[in-house]
C-alpha cells in the first residue's frame, strides 16, 4: 500500500478526539503532509489545522483524503458519502482506515471508476505477497517489540526515527498497522495478511536500503507471549531481521491485553526475541527498553527507568516523557 | 470446514499417481469414507477403489465429490466443468483442493444455487475466526512440530492417532492442511487464515473436548525456525496448547525447504517449542522423534535412530517402517 501524499483529513462529525485518534497522529507525526481537515456539522473533534473544502484542498495540491475516524461499529456512516464521492469526483484518492472496505459501497466504487482514483483500505490486503525468504538485505534495521500488546511501539518506533533523524542518521519509520500505515505513507497492516506471508510481508515492508548506513525503524506488533498474536510478531520478527531491538513495557499490567495470560518479564522478552531473531540476524542485540509510564508519577517513573537501566544494563527511557536521545545515540554509534 | 462424508474421488484425467497424492492418502487413510472414485479418460492415476458413476455414488450414499487433484497451474480444466455440474445437480457437496475456489466459475456457482449444495475450498478460509484466548480447554493434546517443512508432519500424527486408537485409547487426528481437512472431514488450512486469527483457528480446530481423557492429535505445519512460516507454527502451537510434542525430522536435509537458511539441531527445535509452548501450557514436554528415513538403507536407519533414542532420551521411530506405538504407549501411560 502506498499513498499519494498531501492529504486532506476526513473528520466526518464524529463526536470527540478519541475518535480521531488516528488522524490526530497523522498530524502529531507528519503536520507537512496534511493540507487540512474536512469536518461536518457536529464534528466534535479537531486536530488543530486548517478546515478546508475539498475544493480549497485540491487548490493546496492535496492528493489523498483520508478517514482517519472510527465511528461506533466500524461501518461508513450513509451520510459521509456525499462527501466521499465529491472527493473522488475532485480528483483525489480516498484512503480508510474503517473495517468495511470503501468500494462495498456502490456509489463510492462507482465515483472510483468514473474519475480514476484510487480506494485504500489500510485495514485490508489486497496485495499479492511472496513468502518470507529470510535472506539478508542490504541497510540497517531496529525493530520496536513488546511485553503486550498496545504497550506504545508505534510512537516509540516514531519517537525513535525522530530522534535518529535529529542525529543526522538515514532512518525511515516502517509501518505494520494502519496509523502507521497514513503517517508512513507506505506499509501494510500486517495482521490482515494472510498467514503464509507474514514473513514476506515484513520483507517487504523493510526492503535492501540503497546504502549500508540506512536504517529501517519498524513498528511492531503483538507480543511473541501474547496467546492472540504471537504468531504476527514472530513472522514480523523474523522478516524484519532486525539487527537491534527495542523492548516496549507498561509496568502497571498485569496480564495481558484481552486475554488471562499473565505479563511475561522483561527479560523473557528480550531473551525470546534474541533467540528467535537469530533466525534471520546472528548479530541480533538489544539496546534499550521504552516504557509507557503514563500511570507513574513523575518521580516514581524516573526511580523506575534507573532501575530497570541498573538491571538490563541498557538505557530505559519514557519515549514521550524523556525521549529516545539515548538510544538512538546508541544506534549511531553502536553499529 | 466440516465436509459431509462419505465421499466419491474425482481423479478427473490427471496423468499420474503424484497428481493424486491427496485422493490417496484419503483412501489411505479413510477407507470407509470412499465410496469409489470417479476417473475421466485418459485418467493415469488410479486409488484402487470401485469406479462409480456419479449416479452410482448416489445410490452408495456419497455425500460429496472430493476433488483430490492437482492440474499442472492449480486451475479448473473446462474439460472437468460438466462432471462437477453433474455431480451438484446430483445433491453432492463439491469439496476441492485446488487453488481456485469453485464458485469462481458461474455454471458451478449457478449449479450450487440451483441445487442448495455446498461448495467447500479448502485452501481457502471464508469463516470468520475469533483470536485466540489461550485459556485451558478440556482434554489432551499432542502436536506434531517439525525441524523444518515437509518432513512428514501430517504422516506421523495419522499414524499416531491409528496406533493410540489400535491401544484402546480416544484419539482423534485434527487436520491443519488441505489433504488432512479431507481425511479427517473437518478442520482449517491453517496457513491461509488471516494472520490475526491463526491461534483462534487452532483452538477451533482442537476444541474442548468431551472428557479428560481424549486426545487431540494434531497435525502441525511449518517449523519455528523456517524464515517463511514460522509465525504459522507459532500461532498453531499457542493455540493447539499441547501436553506433548512429537518432532519430525528428515535427517538429510541440509537446508530449509525454499530457503537458504540451515536446518536447526533436533534439540533447538524441542528447546524453542517446550519454551513458546508453555506459554498455555505450563507441563508441555516432548514425547518422541519421529524420523523420516526413506533416503536411508535400513540398517542405516535403524542405528539413526538408536543414536537419536540414546541422545535424547526419547522414544524415535521412522513411522512409516516401523509404527508409532511406542510413541503412542508412552501416551497412554504418562498423562
Amino acid at each position: 500500500m502506498e499513498l499519494k501524499t498531501p492529504y486532506l483529513l476526513f473528520l466526518g462529525d464524529v463526536p470527540d478526539a478519541l475518535a480521531a485518534k488516528t488522524a490526530i497522529g497523522i498530524v502529531e507525526w507528519r503536520p507537512e503532509w496534511c493540507v487540512g481537515q474536512f469536518r461536518m456539522e457536529g464534528c466534535g473533534a479537531d486536530c488543530g489545522i486548517d478546515d478546508l473544502s475539498i475544493e480549497e484542498a485540491v487548490t493546496r495540491g492535496c492528493k489523498t483524503m483520508v478517514i482517519g475516524v472510527v465511528n461506533a461499529g466500524g461501518v461508513l456512516p450513509d451520510h459521509w458519502i456525499d462527501n466521499i464521492v465529491r472527493a473522488l469526483d475532485a480528483g483525489l484518492d480516498v484512503a480508510s482506515g474503517l473495517h468495511m472496505r470503501l468500494e462495498d459501497n456502490a456509489r463510492i466504487r462507482e465515483a472510483a471508476e468514473r474519475s480514476g482514483a484510487q480506494l485504500h483500505n489500510v485495514r485490508h490486503s489486497n496485495r499479492k505477497w511472496a513468502t518470507g525468504k529470510g535472506t539478508k538485505r542490504r541497510g540497517k534495521r531496529v525493530l520496536a517489540v513488546g511485553t503486550d500488546c498496545s504497550v506504545g511501539k508505534k510512537y516509540t518506533a516514531l519517537a525513535l526515527e525522530r530522534e535518529m533523524r535529529g542525529l543526522g542518521m538515514d532512518a525511515d519509520f516502517r509501518a505494520t498497522g494502519q496509523t502507521g500505515v497514513f503517517i508512513s505513507g507506505r506499509g501494510a497492516a500486517i495482521d490482515a495478511v494472510v498467514a503464509d506471508f507474514i514473513a514476506g510481508a515484513a520483507e517487504w515492508i523493510s526492503p535492501a536500503a540503497e546504502s549500508d548506513d540506512h536504517w529501517d525503524v519498524i513498528e511492531g506488533q503483538g507480543s511473541l507471549f501474547h496467546p492472540s498474536f504471537a504468531g504476527v510478531s514472530l513472522g514480523l520478527l523474523h522478516g524484519s531481521q532486525p539487527d537491534a531491538l527495542v523492548i516496549c513495557h507498561e509496568p502497571t499490567r498485569k496480564t495481558m491485553r484481552g486475554v488471562e495470560t499473565l505479563l511475561p518479564s522483561i527479560q523473557e522478552v528480550i531473551d525470546l526475541n534474541l533467540a528467535c531473531g537469530r533466525l534471520n540476524n546472528p548479530d541480533i542485540r538489544c539496546v534499550g527498553l521504552a516504557v509507557n509510564t503514563q500511570a507513574l508519577e513523575e518521580n516514581e517513573a524516573k526511580g523506575y527507568l534507573a532501575k530497570l537501566t541498573a538491571e538490563y544494563g541498557l538505557p530505559a527511557t519514557d519515549p514521550v516523557r524523556f525521549g529516545m536521545r539515548e538510544i538512538a545515540q546508541r544506534l549511531k554509534d553502536g553499529f
